[in-house]
C-alpha cells in the first residue's frame, strides 16, 4: 500500500464573494492547488468534491463533472456532501484510492457560497444539516442546539463564558496572519462578553462566520511523487470516520460527541500514532463549544479538561498544543463544503513550514485535521505527518 | 484484492410515495437487502447512499448518517450525489472499500422522492442536474436536451420515433412481471406515436416518469460471504466512472455519450471481459434515446446500429441481449437517487435467477449496469458476473 502524499495546496480567500459562481471559485482553488504541485489539470485521475448546499444556493446539483470542467478537464468527479464535513469526507476519498493504487493523482477539495442568499435564506440552508423532522420543524438551530452543548457541559464538566471567550480571542489572533481568513480582526475577551446574545451562552463572537470560498488539494503515492520530483513533504497517514444519530435529543450526551471519537480512534489507529504524538491540531469551531468538545473527543484532552485549555494558554499558538493556528472556522471562515479541505491543507503548510503561523512550532511532525457535520452527526479525522 | 460479492438486495416499490418521508423509504429498502442477506444492521461497516434533491424535496441535507439511523445503526455514512447517477456512485465507493479490505460489509443504496414537490417543482429540481448557468437559464429541460440529442442521433446515422416507440414498448411489457415497478401498463407502438408530444421528436411515452423509492444492495468479500455462509452467487467484478463537459453544447456530438463509453472501458477492462461477453443489462433510459446511446457507448452496438435494437427484436427478452428486463427506468420508474443500485440489484437477481424476468435468460454469467446522470455528465458502468 502506497502512502498518500500531499503534493500542493490551494484556497479562494474566504470570505464573501456572492457574485462569483461556485465553479469560478472551485476553479481558482483547484488551479491554486495544481500550480502548488507543479502539474496541470490533464495529470489528474478523479475529483472528490465536497458541497452542502449548492442545490439551494446556485440552484445547481451535480456539481461534480462541472468543477473537473472548472479546472480544465473532465476527470471522472462526483460531489459528496455530509454538512459541514463534505470535504473532510473528500480527502477520505482521495487517500483510499491512492493508496489502494487506483489513481496517481486525485484532487480533493470543496466549495461553498452562501452569503449570495441573504441571512434568513442562509439559516435555512444550514438547518438543512439538522434533522428537518425533529429538530428544525420544532425551531432549534444551529447555535441554539451548540448553545445547549455548551450548557450540558457547563453543567457536567463546570467552565463559563470566559473560558470560551479564550477559545474566540485565541483562533481570531491567529488568523491576523492569514491572508486567506474571512476575519482579520483582533478581539479581547471583554468584545466576546460584550457582544450580542446569539444563543445563551453563546454570544456573536462565538460563532463563525458565514463565508464564500473554496479550497483543495492534491494528494498522491509516494512512487507518483518521487518519479516526478514532486515537493510533497507531507503525508496523510491516518483516515478516520464517525456517523452519530442525527437529532441531539437521540444521544446519550449533549456534551460529548461520539462520531469525532470513533474518527480519531480509526485515525489514529491507521496511522500508528497516538495523540501524545500530536503536535498541531486543526479542529471543526464552528461555535467556540465545538473546539473543546473536539479536543476532548480527539483524546487530547480529557473529558472536562478541554475547556480551561485556551485560557490556559496551552492551545494559544505559544502554548504546548497549538489549536487551529490557520484562525479556524471562527475567524479563518467556514464556506462549508471547503472547510474540511482547508483545515488539511493548513495542517499540511503548518508541517512543512510554509503557513504563516508555522513559527509557532518547533519541527512539528504529527498533526490533526477533525471536520464535524451538524451537531456532529457526521466526523472525519486524518492524521498528517512529515515524511521521513 | 478480494472479490465483491453482492449479498443481498432490496428495495421499495417504485412509484408514489407522497407522504412517506426519505428515511422512511430508505430504512425499507435497506431492512430488505439486509434481510435478503441473512444479515442484522450491527454487521454493516459502512453506508455509501445516493440521494438527488432531498434539500429541495424535503428540506434535508447531510442524509448519510440519518440513513444509518433509519435501518438501526450509527454505522459511517455519507450522501453521494451525481444527479442520476448518485447510487450507482455509492455502488463504485462499496465496491472500492470491500475490495481494498477496508470493510467487510457494506450497505450501497440510494432515494428519491420527488412526487411531494408537484410537476412544477420535480420540473425545477431536475433542472438543477443540468448547467444552470448555460442551459437552465436558456430554457433548456431535459426532455428538451434529450430530444436535441434524439434530433441529433437521427440526423446522423438515421432511425426515426417508431425505433424509439420500440423500446418504450419493450421496457413496458419487461415491466409486468415486476410488482415494485412503477408503471405496470402495456403499451402498444400506436400509443406511442398517438400520445401527446413532449419535446418533439420526444412524446409522454419516450420519457421515464417521476417516482418515489429506495433501493439497496449489500456488498461483502468472498472471505466474509464463506465464513458467514451467505447465499452470494454474483460478484461485482467491474467498476468504472466517467464524466463529461456539463452543458450539450460543449460537446463535440449531441449523438455521442463519452462519459458513458469511459466507464464502459474501466469497467470491462477491470472485470477482463469484453462487450461479447454480456448476456444481459440494465441501462440508463430515462428517455428512450438514452436506452440506444447507451448500448453504443457501452460497445454493445457499433454506432449508429443500436437504434433499431428493440424493433428488431434483439433486445427484448426473448432477442439475443435483453436490455431492461425489469422495465428500466422508463416503466420501472427513476426515483433518481435509488436508481443506479435498483440497475445493479435488477442485474444481480436476473444472474442468480431471483427475478421474476429471470427466465428470459439461459445461463446467464455475465450482467452490465449502467447508470448516467444529467445529459451524461456523469456515468458509472458495473460488470457483474456469476461466481464460478
Amino acid at each position: 500500500m502506497s502512502r498518500a502524499r500531499i503534493a500542493g495546496t490551494g484556497m479562494t480567500p474566504f470570505g464573501e464573494h456572492p457574485d462569483r459562481p461556485g465553479r469560478d471559485l472551485f476553479g481558482e482553488a483547484g488551479l491554486a492547488a495544481l500550480d502548488d504541485a507543479g502539474l496541470s489539470p490533464d495529470d489528474v485521475d478523479e475529483v472528490f468534491y465536497g458541497n452542502f448546499v449548492g442545490t439551494l444556493s446556485e440552484n445547481q446539483g451535480h456539481q461534480g463533472p462541472l468543477m473537473s470542467e472548472a479546472f480544465g478537464t473532465t476527470a471522472p468527479a462526483r460531489r459528496i456532501e455530509g454538512a459541514c464535513a463534505s470535504s473532510g469526507l473528500a480527502i477520505r476519498d482521495a487517500v483510499r484510492v491512492v493508496r489502494n493504487g487506483e489513481a496517481d493523482v486525485v484532487l480533493a477539495g470543496g466549495m461553498e457560497r452562501m452569503t449570495n442568499m441573504g441571512t434568513a435564506g442562509a439559516t435555512a440552508g444550514l438547518a438543512v444539516a439538522a434533522d428537518d423532522l425533529y429538530e428544525v420543524r420544532p425551531g432549534v438551530t444551529f447555535p441554539a442546539a451548540y448553545a445547549l452543548m455548551a450548557r450540558a457541559y457547563f453543567e457536567r464538566y463546570g467552565g463559563d463564558e470566559t473560558d470560551l471567550a479564550h477559545v474566540a480571542v485565541k483562533n481570531h489572533e491567529n488568523a491576523l496572519a492569514n491572508d486567506h481568513a474571512h476575519l482579520q480582526t483582533e478581539i479581547t475577551v471583554d468584545d466576546v462578553a460584550e457582544a450580542p446574545a446569539v444563543a445563551d451562552p453563546l454570544g456573536l463572537y462565538d460563532a463563525c462566520p458565514i463565508s464564500d470560498g473554496a479550497s483543495a488539494v492534491v494528494v498522491t503515492t509516494d512512487t507518483y511523487a518521487e518519479d516526478h520530483g514532486l515537493d510533497a513533504p507531507v503525508a496523510i497517514t491516518g483516515s478516520g470516520q464517525g456517523s452519530d444519530r442525527m437529532a441531539l435529543q437521540d444521544r446519550e450526551s449533549y456534551a460529548k460527541t461520539p462520531a469525532t471519537r470513533a474518527a480519531a480512534q480509526e485515525a489514529y489507529a491507521d496511522a500508528d500514532v497516538v495523540p501524545d504524538d500530536v503536535d498541531v491540531a486543526e479542529v471543526h469551531d464552528c461555535f467556540t463549544i465545538a473546539e473543546v468538545l473536539a479536543l476532548e473527543a480527539l483524546d487530547l484532552y480529557e473529558e472536562g479538561e478541554a475547556i480551561g485549555a485556551a485560557r490556559r494558554g496551552e492551545t494559544t499558538r505559544d502554548g504546548r498544543l497549538p489549536v487551529n493556528l490557520s484562525g479556524g472556522l471562527k475567524a479563518k471562515g467556514h464556506p462549508v463544503g471547503a472547510t474540511g479541505t482547508a483545515q488539511v491543507a493548513a495542517v499540511a503548510t503548518l508541517l512543512s513550514g510554509s503557513h504563516p503561523r508555522a513559527d509557532a512550532l518547533d519541527s512539528p511532525t504529527v498533526g490533526v485535521a477533525q471536520n464535524a457535520g451538524g451537531t456532529v452527526a457526521s466526523a472525519t479525522v486524518h492524521v498528517l505527518e512529515v515524511v521521513q
